[in-house]
């Protein structure tokens, strides 16, 4: 069964979310609005979660964990806006609700999710907790974002694109590891490092986090194909339309089912140490590889 | 004359910038390739020299300013990349060579600009210093990269685009501030900070960066009507073609040049305490006003 701490940690980040983010009845409004309207209109919370998840584990102060939550829910929010662009991957509905670029306008878009990467980073700049502390978030959310990051998975994933046949496993784990892969582990990383985590601690969060974000894109790859746009909140389907390299597309349906068992045994072994104590990362970990959406 | 130190802090700040960018020669290269095209080729580093200059006006350790010199100018340099895309001004010729999305393509562009973004904070994250200071400059150059700074300024030129008719002067002004003002006086905050300067010292070098800022602006709208494409690098023309709000177009050409005359005064006031020691910013001022490109 689920940890029921989840629901209220997502409700407290919408909350932090809700306050970091400038308001719209001040200029420049337009921007503003785009900016809520990425962030707000729904989301799993999947990353804050995270970050509260494993500061739970290790006892941090709850205060401690809210600026990493939201920077990194920032950061996520903003990839997605830009991913969604006409020249990206020209998506016209996003949890449910029209895109940014439509329901605004490309250019507010592309601003939006410049400021919105900003404010991840003034959040964490201005977050509580000692300024060493601050030094290592900063440096974990910044690194995991950039071109060894998010941003060099996505631009492997933009080579891939209409090439899908050419790329081996390996090369599609690695795009996954740095698109969707290095904000998971940062987020990991920031609850652990909030709690104070030694180097082995560390290191073993990091081989669950790792796990966690090949099995929440095996699944993805999975839902494109056979999930329902309805439920998703997104078009299915694109993958294929787009000659994208996906799992089931390079080894097959059975295979990716395969892969995402092994990924669910590999983090059951890395919070076995934990006990009872890892309850909550655990519930997420069977949430991203049983989700349907 | 110009300050000799000038073009010494120039070549340091390429070297350290060259050395800040990933290698274009590892995957994703291309995306790499796209970064160090928008930062490497031209620039006046302008905003890299004003944090130089700062700090050596209050004796900081040089060791301590080529991380925010580095930063604020990836942030300008990305700034620029997403401003030239189609969706926003569509420019085709920047510094001389072709945009990001014109000698790569735009999901590129796009990416290489997100991922710029992220290595500045990154830079500033890993920065020599004490931690304290290190969160300084974190929160400064954040704060003045998004929502309400340069982003905010991109939003409100957006707005007025088009429309440029119904401006005030105030309101061009404040746009500029914005867009413009906030990652100049970022910079000289930054120079500041890192020489240990005191409230009063931070307040006076901050009315210098606000009217350089202006001027700057001013002197653009100016160029932008009787520059020289080659001399500038980049299309004239294009502010009266898109019926941008300029200060030319809202008060004439005239009243333009008095404003930059008053602005240099205003620069000169503020330094004036500071005697020689002040030689390379008020250098750097008379630039900002005089400069045909």
């Amino acid at each position: 069964m689920t940890d029921p701490r989840l629901a209220a940690w997502r409700e407290r980040t919408d909350a932090a979310l809700a306050q970091a983010l400038p308001d719209p009845s001040v200029s420049p409004g337009r921007l503003h609005a785009a900016m809520r309207h990425a962030v707000l209109l729904g989301g799993k919370r999947m990353r804050p979660l995270l970050v509260h998840a494993t500061g739970a584990l290790l006892d941090a102060d709850t205060a401690l964990l809210d600026a990493p939550a939201v920077a990194v829910e920032l950061v996520h929010a903003y990839s997605l806006v830009h991913d969604d662009l006409p020249a990206m991957d020209d998506d016209a509905l996003r949890r449910g609700q029209p895109t940014v670029h439509v329901a605004f306008d490309e250019a507010t878009a592309i601003l939006a999710g410049d400021a919105l990467q900003s404010l991840a980073f003034q959040v964490l700049a201005g977050a509580p907790g000692d300024a060493a502390l601050r030094g290592q978030l900063l440096a974990t959310l910044a690194g995991a974002a950039g071109a060894s990051g998010m941003c060099g998975g996505q631009a492997l994933d933009l080579e891939a694109t209409g090439n899908g046949g050419s790329l081996t496993v390996a090369d599609l784990e690695r795009l996954h590891a740095l698109k969707t892969g290095a904000l998971i582990r940062a987020a990991v990383r920031m609850g652990a490092l909030a709690g104070g985590g030694d180097e082995d601690t560390l290191a073993r969060l990091d081989a669950f986090a790792s796990a966690l974000g090949l099995a929440f894109q095996v699944r993805d790859d999975i839902l494109d194909v056979e999930g329902d746009s309805d439920t998703l909140g997104k078009t299915v389907g694109k993958d294929a339309e787009q000659d994208k390299a996906t799992f089931p597309a390079l080894i097959g349906m059975q295979a990716s089912r395969d892969r995402l068992d092994e990924l669910r045994r590999v983090m059951d072994e890395a919070l076995a140490p934990f006990g009872e104590r890892a309850k909550a990362l655990r519930s997420l970990g069977r949430l991203a590889v049983e989700r349907d959406r």
